[in-house]
Formats: C-alpha cells, structure tokens, sequence
C-alpha cells in the first residue's frame, strides 16, 4: 500500500458526497451506506428485480431458482447492535436467494477483544464471508470499515443495517417500495400528497424515506406533529431547495382526508426534550377506525413498526393499511438489493 | 374483519374440544396445540410418515430427497423459554426436511418491546416464515396467537414446543410412537401393562403420553409412586371413565416383573409440595442392572430425559433401554409432522 | 457392554500414545484431539485435499460440488467455551462442504443440566448430530467424551475446537498448511530457518505448531522471548531429542534477517509470573516497516491473530505477511479434515 489511510476523523472531514464515491466501483453500487446513494433509476431497478423476486416466490419451483441465484456466496449478519427484526428481514433474504449465513450478535464483541483492534475484529470475519451485512451501535463505523477494507486486498460489499443514529437506508428502500407498489396502478410515487406523522424530529426511518421520496416530481409532503417534534431545520431547508412543497401542521384531522399516503410513526415520549409531553393531548395524533373512515378509498397507511398506540388494531384489517405488507416488501427488496450487489439479477430472466 | 376478536380470558373460556375446531381445516390439522388432537388414526397416519423419513434417512440419495421435500418453506423456532434439546429436535427436524430456519431465542423478546404488543411481535415473525414453532412460558400463548393469526390475512401454522405448563404434544407423540415401534413386532401397543414412575403428578410429560395411550384398547395402566407424587384426580376419573384398568401402587418392584414398557421419570423432589420428600425411600423408584434382571425381555424402558439418579447408565446398554432411542425417534416424528402439516407426505412415495 | 468403562481419572492416567489408539479406526483417524495424531504423511493428505478445496471455490460450479459432498451429514458445534473467531472459521468450513450445523454456544450448558450429567448432555446432541466439533473448558472433556461416546452403540467423530489449556490441533494444522502453501515452490517446510516470537511458555498455538514442525527435516528453530517467557523444559528436551537445532535469544533483530518465517505471537503480559513485565522493553519483539525490511524476500510472517501492537498494521500490504491468508486457510484445511473424516475427499476427483 503507497498511500496511508485516513484516520476515523479525517475519513468523516469529507463531505457525504465524496464518501460515496468510495462505495461504487464501475458505476454499480459497491458498498451500501446512505439512502443519497439511491437514484431514481437505481430505486426503480431494485423495485423491479424486488417485483421479480416476489412474483418467483409464489411457487416452489421460483424458490427453488431463486436460492440457487447465490448459493455460492456467504454472507456475515454482523449485529452487535441488537435489533431482532432486522436481523430476522435480512436474514430471510438471504436465505431466499440461497446464501449460507453467519452471524455475531454478541455486543461486547463491538468493542475491543484481547487488546485487538475492532478493525481487525471485522476483516477476521470479512475473511469468511463475501458479504457483510453490519449494525453496529458506534457512529460511522459501517462506513469506515467499508473504507478499510477497500484498502486491503481483499474487500467485500458491507451493507449497512441501520447502524445506531447512522441512516437506515434498507428501510427507506422498503417505504419506497411500498409506496410505489401501492400506487402502480395509480399513477406512481409522484404527484401525490404524503403526510408524516409523529416523532419527526428523531425518528430516523422518516428522514431517510423523505429524502428518497423528494426525487420524485410534485410530491407535496405533510409533517404532522406538535411543534416540538417537527422536522429539523436542515431537512426542511434541503426539501425548500429541492422544491418540495411541504406544510408543517400539528391538526392531523384537517389534513386526513386530503392524503394519498399516511406515513406513521411513534411519538417517542420516552425521549421528550421539553419536558412538555405530558402537556400533549397525543391521542390526536393516532388512527382509529373513526378517522381512518376520512381517508381516501385509494389512500395506503405506512408504518415502519413496532407500533404501540398510533394505529389501532382494528385498523389491521382495513384495505389501506399497508404496515404488515411494508414487512414483507422488507425482504423482497432486500433480496433484490443482493441480487444487485453481487450482479446476478439479470439471470432471473432465465426462470 | 366483521366481527370482534376474543380476548385472551373470552378465548379461553371455551373448552378445549370448542378450540380445537380451529385447529383444523378441511379435516387436517392445521396447528399443533395439544395431544387431544390426536386420534389413532392421525397418530398411525404420522408414524407410518415417520417411518418412512427414518428408513430413508440410512442413505445419502434418501436424505437428499427428504431435504427437497420443504426446501420451499421456511420455519421460525420462537423459544423465549429456553429449551436446548427440544430446540435442537425441532430444528434437526427442520433441517431432514430442508426447511430454512431462523430463531428467536432471547427470553426478553416474550415481554413487551417497545411498547408493542407481543401479537404484533410474533404477526411480525410470522411475515418472514411459513410456521412457527413456539415455546414460550405465557400460559397459553401459543393458542392465542394461533387464534389471533387465523384472523388475519396471512396465518401460518403453529407448533406447540412445550410451553411452559401448556401441553408438550410431540413429546407425547415421541413416546407413543417409540412404543408403537418396539411392539411392532410383538401385537402393538394394545393390550400391554405400561408403568409410569416418578413424578406422576407434576411431570408433564407422564400426563400427555398418558392421554394419547388411553385411547388404545385393552391397556393396563399402573402408576408408580410415593402416595404425595400419585396422579392428579381428574386424569385417574378421566381414565377411569375411558375403561382403562389402572392400579396406583408405591411398590415398583412388586409390579415391574409383570411390565410390557417401564415409562421413568424424575422425582422432582426439588419441587416437593408435602414437606415430606426427605423421608421418602427415592432409590426404590430407581432402575438398576439389579431390578431390570426381573423385567420381562420383551419390555421396554422409556425415560423423557433428562434424567439424574432414576435410571442407573449401567442399564443403557441393556437392550430394553429404548431412551436414547426414543430421543432420535422425536426427530423422526417431528419431520414427519412438518410433512403432514405442509400436506407433502405423499410425495415420500416418488422415492 | 460387558466391560466396565474407565473413570475420567483412571482414562487420563493412560499416555497419549495409548489413549490416541482410540481415535483411530482401520488406520484412519476417528476423532481430532491432538497434534500427535498427524503424521508428514497424513498431513500431506490433508494439504492436498486442502489444495483441492481452495482451488474449486474459486468458481460458483466448484463451489456448489463442494456443497454436494456432505450436504447428507450434520455438525453439532458445541462451543461451551466462547470463541467467535474459532467457531466462525469451523462454521464456514461446514457450510463449504454442504453439512446442516447446530450450535451450542451457552456456556452454563457446560455444566449440570437439571442433575444430568454432562456426559449424558453431549450423548443427546449425539443423537441429532454426525460430528461433533468441541471447544469446552473442561481439561480432557473432549477426549473423555469421546471415549465414552465409542463405547456406546452410536458414536460420532469428535474434533477438538481448541478446548481450555487442551490442545489445539487444528490451529496447529492451519500454520503447518500455511508454511507449506508458501514454500511450495521454494523447496517445501525442510531445511527452514523458523523464528517463534512472543510468549512461549504459555501460548498454545507455539507448543503445537511446534511439534508439527519438529517432524520435518532439518528445520532450524529460533525462540525469541525475554527469558521469563521462553519454552518450557520439556518442549525444548523433546526437540532436543528429536534431533532439531534450537537457538533461544531475547535479541529479536540479531536473528531476523537469517529467518524464512517468523511466528509472531502476543506477549500476554497480563499473565506475567514474574512480575518483571514492566521492566522489560516489549517493543523489541514487535515487527515494523523498518525491521520488517531486513528480512529475506522470500520470507513469510505468520501470526495466529488476534494481534496487538506486536505487528504494526502498515505491515499487512507487505507481501511477506501471510497472517491474514493463514485465517482463511484455517477454512481450507477443516474443510478438508471434514473430507477426510467422512471419507469423502477421493469424491472431489470426479469434479
């Protein structure tokens, strides 16, 4: 090696967008950290191949295809950040297409073992595996090592499993997913009237997922909340900048009935900054079958999930709510997102 | 949904005959909740699959054609009550039929995660797998949830582990079917004098097994006990009420002579309700190379392991000793519940 | 079984020699437990068949024949003593040659079970598995186990994980395959000058990688240690006796330039006996560009990792570093014991 690697700090010194570079390699995505790295065209590929992927497992002859796409590749769940239910969405996805799996679930072993350094700790496992699929609770981590390991003579892709306060770009991915399957028949992404509702300060799922959707032409997005949990003031500016029309509001009730999309979230009054939760009536910011009744008929009700009091149950069995369904696009698109990195998509035309 | 949900007490006011309706669909089980669900001729149905799977399993081309019976189909072992070896039968199970596994095992997941409800926890489970095998310590959960997911769009079948003091169905079926193999040769498991010994009050296992033999005829059942560890009032009327012969004695080596099967268990004196298990004699219920030289040669001795002092390892080489036996027979019948529950048994004739 | 079977202690009291005639089976090794059990001969075998491997998964097709080998055999990993990286390692070698794997990982499952014994314990798991692979922290379990297994009617092959103070022979296994893949066309493991550095009273890899090596023909051995830290008496009278040269230094670079490996190992300085560790300069057993320049070019540095500052990280682009290729090469040479122990390796020729 001629050059010297950056340290952590110098490495985070560059702005997002030279990261990025870092992460393709011949045009195609390499590594995947940040939801910025998808494209329209890029989202629509995945969404395709996810479609795909989706139709196939309906019989089990497409399975059958399906798991011999990769059965020669083998993927590392490295979570030393527990999260049960992203481990369960990635690791059925692999399975789907065949990979063999291993998995560090151990969060003592995010830190140092025997005096070694956690870099080394990762290229040990990167030694076994052609894959690495990483939630790691230190900030940057997933980036950086992906930026190690490039260095080294032999790299494999890393994906970013939603990383402690780092984005979460898989769940971006599946929102989107979501949305445009539910509006395939209906015009698409664009167009339509999204409203976001709850912990939007915080909550990390929605700021990835209105950063994807802001690509999309004359979206008009909703940000429902009392005012100390609205969006934060640089997502704002950015949205401004990009010309989304948004309106920032705290009735959702009058907005309801409007939405094409009612995207929700918890409001996450463990966490409560101003010491004024108690003070919220939060109950106005949750669906019930009474103001679900409001809705549009074509409108779709998104939630990333564990739900506890937004959305009730009897909610489940309405036609628009779209949450268990996000579920399982979880894993078709993350499926997809494998078939895309190790490039073997196109041999699902075979089938 | 038209119609309300039951809750988990309005549930289980019914009885269990009301709720086993629901187990069932077009005649066929569809969930394995408890050992009532058995009559003979599902259990002869199950232990001519379960023959089957063991013969093939002795070359490598059967294993292989075993293996892409389910190849298609994916199972969560949900085991928030930690049971190693009945988790270890399950998946072995899972993997001769070649199903995809994933777990989960961590005992806090049985709780409240962030606030979500632990139905909408196991709905989420059940979105990435195609059955469930469940073990978890809330009295009745498992029912419940099958209950619950039955009402949703999208319900998988569950298979009761061993929940805490719930039914332990294929246990029960493990035994039965390790006497319906030993007597295969020798009339069957009609009309033969079955012991039980140990714990008979407590011991779960001793209860189920105990339910699915009196369905047989001509069975003479004796119970092997100190007077405080005897069976519980309701089993001996329910017996009773069957016509089965029964004998309670604290005396086993006045009857052991006479035994066709020896079903051992522990004395959990650790458990002692009277106070009085330090002065009660526990090696008279023990199995020694001495006392099993009076057994009959065709008999058999069964233990649900694991065992501590009851059967003395210089027995395990006797050939009565059917428990190791008895341990692999519990793959054996495992598998062969995932092809019946699937409906795939059939195709074992292609081989 | 008509002879009584010996107690843990009465087993151990037998030598190595006599207890490894156990592990044998017309002439082919049973179980892996210790270095003494590999031959020039056999380990040659077991090179080939490595070489054999690494080379078919360079290709998908290569790769799923691999997966075809086994894929009817089942690997129980009990791993009572934690190690990720060990169990890792064994985990993907199974996967490679297609074998199901269950895991035990829970240490207190190391000790009672409900007043059963261990011994019992491991028979279970026997019961679901066709090998198992070992690493408890028990001295001589394995070993025990293993005896106790082959004397009940169902055994299976018992390895080694590298249990407690207990050798490590796959470890061992792994240097061994490393220097020969890297003097293949440089006259092979003979007539070799080696370098062991670090602690080499206590470290285990050192003791049995040099056994191996003291097999082979006029190979120089050089101990570089503060003397507080050098071999043991009885490993240098051994090779003493076996007729190899030996050098013990504490002066690290005076050798260095003469050597065609050097073994790098940590100084545990935490386990110091003396108490004299802080007096002595660590620093000179470390290796860094600047000494790392005075060896051979055809010179190779091994280190059974993890590493902590004894190999600064600039080293690893030195095409001298062979460490990282020595991790995966621990993937080859189990997946190639896995052949061996099935007797299936021939098999890779029809490929």
């Amino acid at each position: 090696m001629e050059h010297t690697l950056k340290t952590y700090e110098e490495y985070f010194s560059q702005s997002a967008e030279v990261r990025m570079c870092h992460y393709e390699k011949a045009g195609r995505l390499q590594h995947v950290m940040l939801s910025h790295q998808f494209s329209i065209s890029l989202m629509e590929e995945l969404f395709d191949i996810a479609d795909h992927v989706k139709e196939m497992t309906r019989k089990p002859n497409g399975i059958e295809f399906l798991k011999s796409l990769l059965s020669h590749k083998k993927a590392m769940l490295y979570f030393t950040q527990p999260s049960t239910r992203t481990f369960l969405s990635f690791l059925t996805a692999c399975q789907m297409v065949g990979m063999d799996t291993g998995e560090v679930r151990d969060p003592s072993l995010s830190s140092e073992y025997k005096g070694e350094s956690q870099e080394d700790g990762v290229r040990v496992f990167s030694s076994y595996f052609d894959l690495i699929i990483m939630r790691d609770p230190k900030p940057g981590f997933c980036e950086y090592m992906a930026y190690l390991l490039d260095n080294t003579g032999r790299s494999v892709p890393i994906m970013n499993g939603g990383s402690g306060k780092d984005q979460h770009p898989t769940q971006a991915l599946l929102d989107l997913y979501t949305m445009h399957r539910s509006f395939q028949e209906n015009g698409g992404i664009r167009n339509k009237k999204y409203a976001f509702v709850g912990d939007l300060l915080r909550g990390r799922a929605v700021r990835s997922s209105v950063m994807l959707l802001s690509q999309y032409k004359d979206v008009e997005m909703y940000f429902v909340a009392p005012p100390s949990f609205q969006i934060a003031e640089d997502l704002e500016k950015h949205l401004i900048s990009q010309g989304v029309k948004i309106t920032k509001t705290d009735d959702f009730n009058s907005v309801l009935s409007a939405m094409d999309c009612v995207y929700m979230t918890r409001l996450q009054d463990e966490y409560d900054l101003s010491g004024e939760s108690n003070s919220i009536d939060y109950s106005q910011y949750n669906l019930t079958p009474d103001n679900v009744a409001s809705m549009k008929s074509t409108a779709i009700i998104l939630h990333p999930l564990p739900r506890r009091h937004e959305i009730s149950p009897e909610v489940d069995a309405d036609p628009r709510a779209m949450y268990w369904r996000q579920l399982r696009n979880g894993v078709y698109i993350r499926a997809a997102l494998l078939l895309y990195v190790f490039n073997v998509a196109d041999r699902l035309h075979e089938y």
